[in-house]
Formats: C-alpha cells, sequence, structure tokens
C-alpha cells in the first residue's frame, strides 16, 4: 500500500541521526525523540522492542510509553528517560551497512547508558534507517541487555 | 557499494525461511542453519547479536561458533544446538515487512526454544531477509532472552 | 445493503484488538470481550465458529453462551472463560493481511491457552477486523482445535 | 503493495464458486481446484488453513501439496483428493455476507465429504471471495474437522 518515496542516504547521515538519538534521551526530550522514528503506514508500521520491555510498539503511543511510563496498556513502562541518563555512549559493530536494494542502512552494535550517579547500563542495540522527504528516520530498533555470562561456581 | 542483484521475494519465503531455521535447530544440523545465513561481503557483512552471547558476530566463524561452541575465539560459546532444543515456536510482532525500497522483509518478534526437559527459554528476534541468486537468506538477526519485570518485593 | 462507513486501519490497532482478547480472556470478563465482536446488521451478521462447538454463531446471545455457558439454546456450552486460562499466546501465520479494498485486516495462524495447571490447549484461528465508528472490530472468527496426523501403528 | 483492482461481485457467484470448488474435488482436478484460489500478491499472500492439516499454507505449493501429497516440506500431507471423495454437500450458517467495504463476500457453515464407501467427515468451514480481472477467487479458507462434544461416561 506505500507510495512513499524512499530516498539515497549516507553513512554520515546515520551517525548524525545515532548522535541526535542520543543527544535527546540525555536531554528527556521525548519529543524530539519520536520524531527520530518512522511509524511506518497502516500496513507497514515501525517494529521496536525496547531494552526495558516485553512489548514489541508498533506505534507512536507504544514507543512514548516506554520512553515516559504512565500509559496504562504499557504497566511495565516506568519510563527509560526518567532515568537520568547523562551519556550515552555507541560501540557499532561493523558500521552502518547498506540494506538490500540501496536505501537505507542498518547498524548493529553495543551501546552504554550513564546515569548521574555514574551507573552503567550496558545493552545492545540494532537500528535501522531510511530516508523519506529529506529525513532520516529509524524503522526498526531492536534494544536488549547485554548478555551476560553465567558465573562460575 | 554492492553490485550484488537482490531479487524481490514474497511474504510466504519468509515464512518457509523461519521454518526452516527452526527445522535445523532442532536437527542440530549447523551446516543447513549457516547456509540459511547471507555473510554478505566484505564491506557489508552479516550483522549477528545471538541470544547467549555479548559478542557480535561478522562472519561465518562466528555464527558457527555460537551454533555449535569449541571455537577458542569465542570461549563464552557453549554450543546452542547442543542444548538439544525440541521445538521452536515463533510469534512474530506483526507479520513480516517489507523494507524501504520493497527488496527483503524484516520481522520482529518473540520465539520460544524448548528443550527436551521440557523447560522453556523465551526470547526476542529481529530477522531481516532478502534474496539473492534465487535463494532467501537472513542478513540480520538480533535475537536477545526477554526482558523480565522486576519483581515486587 | 449495509449503510455502515468502515474506517481504514492499521496494523497496530490489529494487534492491540489481539492482545486486547486474549486480556479479557484470561480475566474471564466477557462483557468486555464481546465489546471486540461486531454483531453486524440482520442481513449481515458476525460469523463466528468457536472452538469448543459445532453450532456456528450469528449473534451476541450465542457469543455469549459460549464464553460463560448456561445457555438452553446452547446446551454443549461449557463456558470457555471457565476453564481459567492463565495465557492466551498467538502465533500469527503471515501477520495481519489486508483484506481487498483496504478496509480491515484478516489475520490466520495458532494460538495456545494455557490453563492454571500448565495445560496447553492449541488451536487454529481466522479472525477478520474492520473499524467502525472509532472502533476496531471483529467481524469474523473461525477457531478449531489444531489436527493431529494420526499417530502411526 | 497491491495494485490489483478488486471488483464488485454477487452472491450468486459465490454459490457458483462454491459448486465448481465441489465439483473438482469430487473430479479431482487439482489445477482446476488451484484456479479457484487467488495465491496474492508478494505482501498480501493467500491464507489457507486445510481440514487435515496443522500447517497453513501460503502459496499454491503449499496448497497443492494439501490437495495431492507427495511433496517432502509437507510430509503429513497424504493428498485430500486421494480419498475419493464422491460427494460435497454444503450448509452455510447465514449464506454469504458481504465484506466491510463491499468489495467481496465471506461465507461460514459445515461441509461434508462422502467417500466411496458412504462413510461422511463433517467440517466447519470459512472461505472469504473477491474478484479479480473479471474471475471469482477465494482469499482465504480455513477449514477444521466439525467438533464433538466430549462422550458422557
Amino acid at each position: 500500500m506505500s507510495e512513499r518515496k524512499f530516498e539515497p542516504m549516507t553513512k554520515a547521515v546515520v551517525i548524525a541521526a545515532q548522535r541526535a538519538w542520543a543527544k535527546y534521551v540525555t536531554e528527556r526530550d521525548v519529543d524530539k525523540l519520536l520524531e527520530l522514528y518512522d511509524f511506518g503506514t497502516p500496513d507497514e508500521p515501525l517494529l521496536f522492542k525496547p531494552t526495558l520491555a516485553d512489548v514489541i510498539r508498533l506505534d507512536r503511543a507504544g514507543a512514548k510509553a516506554y520512553f515516559v511510563g504512565g500509559d496504562p496498556n504499557y504497566p511495565n513502562d516506568e519510563g527509560f528517560l526518567n532515568r537520568g541518563w547523562k551519556r550515552v555512549e555507541f560501540q557499532s559493530a561493523a558500521g552502518p551497512i547498506l540494506k538490500a536494494g540501496g536505501l537505507g542502512y542498518k547498524d548493529m552494535g553495543h551501546y552504554t547508558f550513564v546515569d548521574g550517579d555514574g551507573n552503567a547500563t550496558r545493552a545492545d542495540y540494532t537500528f535501522a534507517y531510511h530516508k523519506l522527504n529529506g529525513r532520516v528516520l529509524i524503522s526498526l530498533h531492536h534494544s536488549s541487555l547485554t548478555w551476560l555470562p553465567p558465573k562460575e561456581s
């Protein structure tokens, strides 16, 4: 059903989008953050599995609930931005990779969130990006706490 | 820039690839399993974050290590297939979604692995697929244990 | 001929309706559950073939009888909700698919109902949805126990 | 992605399509039978849950396997047509019902298959139909053995 025209984009703008994401997380600016996501079309929604959540989000309301909490439809959401992250560090595994067909990039790696007390939370991410009407947008986001090897006893 | 020619594909073959993945996992057939992945080109490698691993895999050796273990480069890999999974059940969040440009699909959801003792391991997945030389291949795989809400005390 | 005005809807709201259905089944909330169905017009009724029933339901009374039992018109209905389901898991075969004309979605797949003793009942479902006056409603529901291959002797 | 133009159709042609389906089943004419199905577009496939099968079919190969068997991808398929059905009797629950938007019909009911020895197999069906390029086609088919109330002991 989509008649949306995707545009070629560069690796440089992926990095810029990544920096913007980190900036808005630390500024707790949920509106700017949500503007980075493409919620898609009725038939081709965003796919978003947040770090601290077990329910996948397909629309703006679900994504917002994760970031700020307080939505009765997502009772486990405590508001990721409320944790007061001071720093987000991206470590891409291979840098942004062109997607099949050459429209858009995918990127996978680790990121670390550091809060005001200096506590670090390590997670793994996958982001996919495309460009639409001149804007670089996140079309897929899978984030998960980094797996820890079982402790030897 | 890739000169590989990606072909249009259907939602039905995504489902078939998903079933094949589950089948080879339960059959512990690592060769067939690895044939489902596209390890890409030097500049555009596979992106694979396995469920029980903290190291992202970009090539065949890394993927194989995860599935069968025993590779000194990946000392935490105990061999995912060695767990003797009897059943894999996929629960896609929204079904396969066409990627920007219409070449390939992405799919996100939950899957459950059940071992011979009936123990279930729940995880979240993102798979991206494209088609090359008539073969449907996994171009990205992010898998992570399902997040659990903190227990109330 | 219907003069009801159907509205465009999204894949995300189909998923939300599916989650709501599962929630109300586990909460044994028959009123909320019935509100998810569109009982239609005299000439275009709901079509509902329940899992554990051989009589197709075309109206609210028939649907309610299936869920809570005790209706002399449906003597085989023991009340599906009375089984005390603790969990419902959906496995869509291909995700929601747009219907001809683009108004509404259809979805087919497997679902599993797990009761308080951990017993699982596997069934196949077809749900069709449309949107009317801002509400996403089930217009057709066919559910059936999963077919089992005959055991080898 | 679909640019297919669906056409208005009548209840009478639904009945004709139903009769054709029954005719080709008794004639064991798999090609004519498969021509009654719309296998859809890459992104909007057929949804087909056959009576004696636990695997949902999304394409022509899967549907054919069910009807004639012998496909290694569907090891439980023994070939529905091979059972030598002599008669198929349709009992619609409410007659064909217009779908939302008025393009296409849905129909739910019981049907009985009688073989050469006079043995009857009762099943429940849902068929959805639409019209494309002047042809009336099945877009969804869910079939299941009729549920039997547990025997009193």
